[in-house]
């Protein structure tokens, strides 16, 4: 998504979402929504999740808002889905805000950044906190409305084909790893590339990858990244969460009825939760099955090696902080939530 | 509530449940329901959550189911928000589990047991495992509908107005201390006793109590326990977690549409996320201002200490495990997802 193009969505949206005034819909009216996907079918807990909440919000509305979730690549690419609901190409859409954060710098929040929340905390913010306020407030200038549905949990650092000591044996390896992990990565001196996930399994298998991120055991399995010898670490300081969003058009979302609008928001809380379960359930029963493979070291990152990210990952998402003004806002708010909440966790958590 | 009134409930709400062929409502009819709950109105979280739960019901439904909550003693109290619901005197209720316990020992695992499992892996359970089925088998007999809504999270273990160092120090100590906890701490020699709520603060600075547990940060200073000096120790092992269960009857569920059953089901669901959040959010904050108190020392307990509590955590779940045979297959399965759960816990966790 260029610069441009997000420009031009944003007038053609802030005009639709001013000039057209609400018109209900009749009680029974029935509607037909498209929802766009950065996902493929046969993608674990993403697809099934969308199944679900498609199929909840029909319930909820006696069938008058029926929605399609279209596969990545179908109405928009995958890294097309914010730039479909803004235009009213589709009526909504289900991504991750990082996909974004290029062009909407604040949306690096709501999805997740390095030593940032865990998804409880996260959760605090969004639903009782300002969270989804300054989420909303970030995407309100394109006219799209963001709900938090979904989350990866906590997820792994990745899988590496020799062991890691220190920081210093990441100089020239070549990594594959998103965003701001990636950024902290390269500070390091690894060569660090975003290559697409069809191809992961591929590359670390012939070498040309030396390390590689996807999302957390079952995914990552399922990719055919537990190739052996292989040291598989944890814990993914780089997403220790990861929030997944659905997008809705508010020129659309204007012509529902209240109860069909409680239908959406409702049914994307129940999913957001299922998401958040099943993420668990099945990276947890993954990860058993993980290390009893032979030649799979399943591995604790040493402290020093965490220390040193977590001081490089201080100065990432502070220099993210200072290129905008609501970005400041949104990484002071989160801050003060996250120790707040994360010395509550230390004191609560049953692991003492 | 005594067993052979539920047994006549048993009988009742069984004739009530075969008896009645299920009558779809008609759309559009609009039905007033009661809900009882166990709680005052003043009770943060907990009412805020339940008063959320019926304003989305109301909506998503087009005003054709509302409910309304009452406070304990208003129609049943606190302890009777099962049999109410068992019996058809209320629609609904809003309680946890473990308040049946003596009387449906099976009910103890969907509240929380000691040791067991935090609200992350609880989530997995019932929403994606077969906590959730096992929970309605339980109480199946009754004719009552469970719906997991609100966790308060993990807890802290309670206050005491001499410092803890080893189990030993409990001996004679007279503490308040609710249902498995209290039978754990009884076999260390604590002479504990189950008070209520009401008059614990004044108990605790009397001197009458040595040590008192409530519930978390937030609800434990609203109830006036942060007196001076104390030593406040976490975390709370005898309750990981503390779900919070929404209780239809079985016949009323049968009159609804299935729209209105997706109501019920989805408004709950987001409920439950949204008191869990709650929960984090306000002992969070609490903590912290708690910590900020002179005389007030918060301590994280010893690990001998937590070592021999949980051994004999063990023997008491055991023990309830096998007083029926539902318990048992429940405790296999509880332990089978906190096994797999917990050890990814400690290998995504950002604390590692």
């Amino acid at each position: 998504m260029r610069r441009r193009d997000l420009l031009k969505t944003l007038g053609m949206a802030a005009v639709g979402a001013a000039g057209s005034m609400a018109v209900p819909a009749r009680a029974g009216q029935r509607l037909e929504w498209r929802m766009v996907t950065a996902w493929n079918r046969d993608m674990d807990v993403f697809w099934p999740g969308l199944s679900r909440f498609c199929r909840r919000v029909a319930q909820l509305t006696d069938n008058t808002l029926q929605i399609t979730p279209l596969p990545a690549g179908d109405l928009a690419g995958p890294l097309e889905v914010f730039q479909a609901v803004a235009e009213g190409r589709a009526e909504m859409g289900h991504s991750t805000a990082y996909y974004w954060a290029e062009e909407i710098p604040a949306a690096q929040w709501f999805s997740s950044v390095p030593f940032g929340m865990d998804k409880n905390c996260l959760n605090s913010w969004l639903y009782d906190g300002q969270g989804l306020r300054l989420w909303e407030k970030a995407y309100e200038p394109y006219g799209v409305i963001p709900l938090p549905m979904g989350d990866t949990g906590g997820q792994m650092f990745g899988w590496f084909r020799k062991p890691l000591e220190t920081v210093e044996d990441l100089k020239g390896r070549k990594l594959r790893f998103p965003g701001l992990a990636g950024r902290v990565l390269q500070r390091v001196g690894a060569d660090v590339s975003l290559m697409p996930a069809q191809e992961l399994s591929e590359a670390f298998a012939s070498g040309a990858l030396d390390g590689v991120n996807w999302i957390g055991p079952h995914h990552d399995m399922q990719l055919g990244l537990a190739q052996s010898p292989v040291w598989y670490y944890g814990p993914g300081w780089q997403e220790p969460s990861g929030r997944l969003e659905t997008l809705v058009n508010r020129t659309a979302m204007d012509k529902l009825t209240v109860s069909q609008q409680a239908a959406l928001r409702a049914a994307a809380a129940e999913t957001d939760l299922w998401m958040q379960a099943r993420f668990d359930t099945l990276n947890a029963l993954s990860l058993s099955s993980l290390r009893q493979l032979p030649e799979v070291w399943v591995q604790v990152l040493p402290d020093s090696f965490l220390n040193r990210m977590w001081m490089i990952s201080q100065e990432v998402v502070n220099e993210l902080a200072a290129t905008c003004p609501l970005c400041r806002s949104i990484s002071e708010d989160y801050s003060r939530v996250w120790r707040h909440c994360e010395t509550w966790s230390l004191f609560s958590g049953p692991e003492m």
